[in-house]
């Protein structure tokens, strides 16, 4: 591929800060040829890509912070990356940036089962935060759909969820501290082992900040025992608004699931063709996971299932062993590569009240006969955060955009209903000049002024989270101040 | 009482100030008697005693943020008070303050069993909110000692914890949204009943701010449907390291107890002469409580009692009705009030490791008889948050010093254990000092940079919280840039 040609200054700009990185790196962990880079020009929100200038892949807090201090020094933008799963372009590069990939940094640093924690790298798997301890009878409770990949860094950035989150909460409820490397590349120790913070809870903060206040280099989770079992059921409904019904009751009668997923027509039968789960054809499909011993499983499910019969469901499907329970969750788990196999999707991230899904998912239906294109709907309906997919063709000129238009006035309903625009997916590059839906002038202002306490030259994860005019004002006052 | 004749012209400010209030607010919302005022002059920390310049009771947000507006153009500090329950000194006044309580601020905005909110004016206690909802089967979890007096704006402050935050977690996991006042007068909305926020999570940095960011005025609450039933285990042991490792040992071993609360052998025998619980005479006592069904109940009791076996106990009383239940936590909720009979005494608030404990109190032990004070522990072991309680006589020259130099070694013990040199009681002024022990120079810079964000002049709860030079050079720097 041909690259264009550029300013003499923006090569000798990059050979300079090149030099300085492998002053503090080994060779191979400074990138800088035009083709490798390309690694990571995308994150999962792939309709959007720039290589960035150079990409480094440090090994220790130590070099996080060595890194940093040359891009403050230069003036360079910094982009940090977990493993680049975001759906919201949270990681997108800019042209000007040095990638900051954490990849690399993937140990575990400590264990204390007597106090339930893990102290790991930040680049290190969801899935290998659990792999670390489940000998032992552990876990760590946020499971995103591509915890197999996505790091720690991420989760946090994003405060991340997933489908067991209703019981166990998402990433700031299993979060104790963090070692944070300020864009000065100064390195800060926030929370830790026990129970609160003296002053400012700066983890809170921290935690959902999307790369804009430092660089999260060490992470000390909550761990869990494991449950002693599991098991879910199924029921079909032939009404979506009856089974948002039905989700409300649940939560309403006191039983906690660890997990009430839903699904539509349109992904129950994408599904089905792709993975045969046997699920019932039907509008509306929840699955409702309960955990414990063998009793109170089976009490817990007995009262759910009595819920759910007075919904008039069209399928109660009870796991009653193992086999039972994976081939109820199969189809579920291969929802999002199902429907990803018939269409091109954008995978939207709203939360509303649960009592507002009926609502919600009676006027996307709307929207969608008034868009012209097909929207499924699978999400975590326990606590209310919704996935619509919006399928669209992306060799068809002009689709993607009904698409973004379409996807917008999807989180803005979501906010009319009493909700938020993101869940867990994060604001990013995708929801960024939505943000003024959710919040005032004055709102918007208070967040912006604590991200110039840690990051007043606007050089960390640039044109992000905050709408792109007023962020690219913020970076023209900051470096006029200089 | 005679009164010192301040300065003409401190007369006249007040009198200025008054007069502007009055535009405001309704004359009995506006206490400046001198007499009056002495009504404010200290919360629970009563060792230290200053009554404000004047003491103002808004009855809405609109209010607030009209008092804010006058404090804030005329330069006059505000120390916002909930009900006065600190322990730590959290609402205590300065001489030339107003001090904005929120008692008059006590309606249920909105109940929403649905979607498992309720949203308050912050003046309401913390027991008449789980009031409102409790015919209805549900309730507020987070369960400060002094819950029926305390009000919701002061739990948020400080992060207020409680007996049966071992399962529920504190205010912080159980807040959804506030409106907040900031010293400008500015009304922010932050969360909401909804999952995520979009952007920079200010909710985690309010909660536990202690009113050094804004006034809250008003807030969204998770409420929690009621279990079915709840009963206790009163374990007792012939050495307290052996309590701290049985301790350990359930939190080890999965289950999940509503409350673990421990009390050691002055606490006991001062109880049991006050309150006639009929406990066991003996070193450690652990009452550990449980929820579920009966058959639940049952179950996880076996195993916590199975555990506790292990450990050689010298008593294991399992409750087995309502009346057996009440009987087991009168002495532990008597236990402050009894040691107060005896004693004057400091209570503490630290955070440790669950493991730490038995090296801990072996500690605080032998600190007890260099220092020639007797200390009681009575305390919330499962989340490690002691309440180590200093017996001393006020009327004694050079006691209170002592207690307090002994209070402070207490404290750097607990940082160096590994913890947190506040639970739930906040830093106030009776921490603000130690906050050196926990902190770098470089992270209390990051806090108190966030605080200028808020509140750039330093006039919100002044002389709190960070150490006091520290924030005597912020405000004094502030007022030289204006």
């Amino acid at each position: 591929m041909e690259m264009p040609s550029p300013d003499p200054s923006v090569i000798e700009r990059k050979a300079r800060v090149v030099a300085r990185l492998l002053e503090v790196l080994p060779g191979d962990a400074v990138i800088h040829d035009e083709h490798e880079t390309r690694a990571y020009e995308c994150d999962a929100l792939t309709a959007y890509k720039c290589p960035p200038m150079i990409a480094v892949l440090p090994a220790t807090t130590e070099e996080v912070a060595a890194v940093l201090r040359i891009c403050h020094a230069e003036g360079v933008p910094v982009v940090p990356r977990g493993s680049g799963t975001s759906l919201a372009g949270g990681a997108l590069p800019t042209a000007d940036c040095v990638l900051l990939g954490v990849a690399r940094m993937n140990d575990v640093l400590e264990t204390d089962y007597d106090n339930r924690f893990i102290r790991v790298q930040s680049g290190r798997t969801n899935l290998s935060v659990t792999g670390a301890v489940e000998e032992d009878g552990f876990f760590y409770a946020p499971d995103p759909s591509s915890q197999l990949a996505c790091a720690i860094a991420g989760n946090i950035a994003m405060n991340s969820g997933g489908a067991h989150c209703l019981k166990y909460g998402v990433t700031t409820n299993n979060l104790m501290g963090v070692t944070l490397v300020t864009m000065e590349g100064e390195v800060l120790e926030i929370g830790g082992p026990y129970l609160d913070s003296g002053g400012l809870d700066l983890l809170g903060l921290i935690c959902g900040s999307e790369g804009q206040l430092g660089v999260v280099t060490e992470a000390t989770l909550r761990i869990l025992p494991k449950p002693e079992g599991a098991r879910p059921v199924l029921i079909g409904f032939d009404d979506n608004a009856v089974a948002g019904a039905c989700v409300s009751d649940i939560i309403k009668a006191g039983v906690l699931p660890v997990a009430i997923e839903f699904m539509d027509r349109i992904c129950i039968e994408t599904t089905e063709a792709f993975a045969q789960a046997g699920y019932p054809m039907c509008e509306a499909l929840l699955i409702v996971e309960v955990e414990g011993s063998e009793a109170e499983i089976d009490a817990q499910l007995a009262l759910i299932v009595e819920i759910a019969r007075r919904h008039d469901p069209v399928e109660v499907r009870e796991s009653r062993s193992t086999e039972e329970s994976a081939r109820i969750w199969l189809g579920r788990k291969s929802a999002f590569g199902a429907m990803g196999q018939i269409s091109d999707y954008m995978c939207l991230d709203g939360t509303i009240p649960v009592s507002a899904l009926p609502e919600v998912l009676r006027r996307i239906g709307e929207m969608s006969r008034d868009f012209g294109l097909r929207v499924g709907n699978v999400f975590h309906a326990g606590d209310g955060n919704m996935h619509p997919l919006i399928l669209f063709d992306a060799n068809k000129p002009g689709d993607l955009e009904l698409c973004e238009a379409f996807g917008a006035e999807i989180l803005k309903l979501c906010v009319e209903a009493g909700g938020c625009l993101t869940g867990e997916h994060g604001v990013g590059i995708e929801k960024r000049d939505l943000m003024g839906v959710q919040y005032g002038a004055d709102d918007l202002e208070v967040q912006m002024a604590v991200k110039d306490v840690f990051d007043p030259h606007w050089l960390l994860n640039p044109a992000k989270v905050f709408p792109l005019a007023a962020s690219e004002d913020r970076r023209a006052a900051a470096l006029a101040a200089e």
